[in-house]
């Protein structure tokens, strides 16, 4: 029920999407999800009836008091026309528009979910006090936010946090945003499958960064050596951003970071060797606690603490 | 005169003392400066006579309404204790304190001299109307400081900012910070000249930046290349910068600066390859344009615009 003071939360990704009510204490009291099913160009409308009759039945057919929304970029932000890289059917969609007309013009705020997850994890989870806090998404992409004296960083454009995109090896391998050597196109989980591939792994058929933990985890050296790599490349990306920061804590999440230690220790000593005063070297290195639910978290978040969480100005 | 409205700024750096009034509009109304003999562990306090001298005389005996300071780090921050690394003489000095007691309680604030300068930047410089700045110092060692969303960030502990330990390769020369790979490592001015001393120029005994910039603009190819490198490495760490905190403008100066496209072309290069995705690519990298008053107008806005540029809770 939207019983009162919970807000509606939605976290919009490339295989699900998510809705939760959630209470004035950032607690989850109760989320629902539909697989996306491989959605296509020029099927924007099917996938946001979908969506829409989802958020009208937790609802119980009344108006949530607010909505806040995490969802894939590209997006033109704070205006909430979203273009996520993994769901083809939604181009400049207007998806922050369509739910405030879907709910009668109550507060809707949206933002990236990489920002919505560092947010949730600044606020209910390992980044709790942090006064100056990155949240890293590893996962089919590397995304970030940042949370820095209290408030969040979102930027002009919605887009600040974006570590994936730090330059790890300018002589790196291409990435997908047409630079080279950022530590998306090194530590992402495809990235890590197919270097492991090419460097003699034997996986099975459509093996993907599961199947990958799977291996390093019984001990295979190929498996083991993609995960070194990528987490090295995380330790020489926060090394960057600790310093630029004086973060205090950064944690990692997504699905590629139930690796755990996998990726964590090797990130940790790469950080170590390359972050040496005490202004920097003193940040910790975490795991995420808030699993799946950070997306909705985050988003209800929006709307529950914008003082801290909301940054446009202006814009309700 | 310290007439009324005008504020007392002080530069530390490692080779002067300044000191200058600056008017409530920023404008450095006069300015005076003595150079800081080599100076030797264990002589602290003749170098403090040295500056309060200077300071007093500025004042026309008078107490100035405020005192902003800029100085070389490392420091304690808020509290204004100082070791520069360029001046053995302080090492945990209580500058800050003893300003406070020469003038009798007056306000007085303190920052690292990179962060002063993206301060001076940001308020009458390169970066005004800028909403994601970074100021870069880029000199004996290579500093910065940032100013995002109207506010300075100066971290918890005073080295917000840091760029010059951005890893910027990480398998490259060591740094003085312990690590490898910095940007300071490989664009520090003696970083420079020893590569290209290294690489087969003749310098004249004694070659410093400047002969290294005189021969790069005489079109010496070993000495063009030092700063092809260094321009491309401080390309990768704002690359890194840029894409992290949506920055829209990033001003360079100190001393290696001045040798303009020499250093700045390399690194808009390299920017324009590692940053394809718009909300970062259409960051700006200009010229820094205070020049030497940077560090006196910077620390001037410390006591007359706070709410921007002054971050320390509590502390006044």
């Amino acid at each position: 029920m939207a019983g009162p003071g919970n807000v509606l939360a939605v976290d919009v990704g490339g295989t699900k999407l998510a809705a939760g009510l959630v209470g004035p204490d950032g607690r989850l009291v109760t989320s629902v999800q539909v697989p996306t099913k491989p959605s296509e160009a020029g099927r924007g409308e099917e996938l946001w009836a979908t969506l829409a009759e989802l958020l009208v039945d937790l609802c119980g057919g009344n108006s949530p008091v607010a909505v806040g929304i995490g969802c894939g970029g590209p997006m033109r932000w704070p205006e909430g026309a979203v273009s996520p890289l993994n769901l083809p059917a939604w181009r400049d969609f207007p998806l922050r528009a369509r739910i405030r007309d879907l709910f009668d013009g109550v507060p809707v705020r949206l933002v990236n979910d990489a920002i919505a997850m560092a947010i949730a994890e600044h606020w209910r989870g390992a980044g709790v006090g942090s006064r100056a806090f990155l949240g890293v998404v590893v996962s089919t992409g590397v995304g970030g936010g940042l949370v820095l004296d209290g408030r969040v960083l979102t930027g002009g454009s919605g887009n600040a946090g974006h570590i994936g995109h730090a330059v790890v090896d300018p002589d790196g391998p291409p990435c997908g945003c047409g630079g080279r050597g950022c530590l998306e196109a090194i530590a992402r989980g495809p990235a890590l499958v197919e270097w492991a591939l090419a460097h003699g792994w034997r996986g099975p058929p459509g093996a993907d960064g599961r199947a990958l933990r799977a291996a390093a985890t019984a001990g295979d050296p190929v498996a083991r050596a993609a995960f070194e790599r990528a987490g090295s490349a995380l330790g020489v990306a926060i090394a960057t951003a600790a310093h630029l920061l004086e973060l205090d804590t950064v944690a990692v999440g997504g699905g590629l970071s139930s690796a755990g230690e996998l990726l964590l220790d090797p990130a940790r000593r790469t950080f170590a060797a390359h972050v040496r005063m005490g202004f920097a070297s003193r940040c910790a290195i975490v795991p995420a606690v808030l699993g799946v639910d950070a997306g909705l978290i985050g988003a209800a978040a929006l709307v529950i603490r914008p003082d801290q969480y909301w940054a446009a100005e202006g814009a309700d």
